[in-house]
């Protein structure tokens, strides 16, 4: 396990943005909201795109860079920002 | 294409108040939040799950028996919610 450092995420979360924003809310309408959604279901569905459990073409690109602490961080950013 | 119909989305949504809540706030950590989450993508998450396309054991469960309409009532339902 990995300490979460939310300020980390926002950085890492640039390269989220043209479909969630910084703010969390989807610019797309197959994109979710991340803005304060659970932590541990964004680490998990993040961990399942990285590993390709869960598919979808865009997602497994962004997640399969991702380490674990850049999971944990971008987890920690999205479920802290303001539905 | 089915006019959805968040009154028989939220009867439906019984069913999920579980993990999910009758308010669209998560009851567990491996649950998101579904309040307020885009309409498109929550009829896309039903269906993958449905088809089994997408794999999480309890709700490949949940999803196989829902009808196309039964998918677009709950998404409207819990699109409908303030997050």
């Amino acid at each position: 396990a990995v300490a979460a450092d939310a300020q980390a995420g926002r950085a890492k979360a640039l390269q989220c943005q043209a479909c969630h924003g910084m703010d969390g809310k989807s610019r797309l309408p197959e994109a979710p909201h991340l803005a304060g959604q659970v932590e541990s279901y964004l680490v998990k569905a993040l961990k399942a795109y990285k590993t390709g459990a869960r598919k979808d073409e865009q997602m497994n690109l962004m997640a399969k860079p991702l380490s674990e602490a850049d999971i944990a961080n971008l987890a920690a950013f999205y479920s802290s920002l303001k539905p």
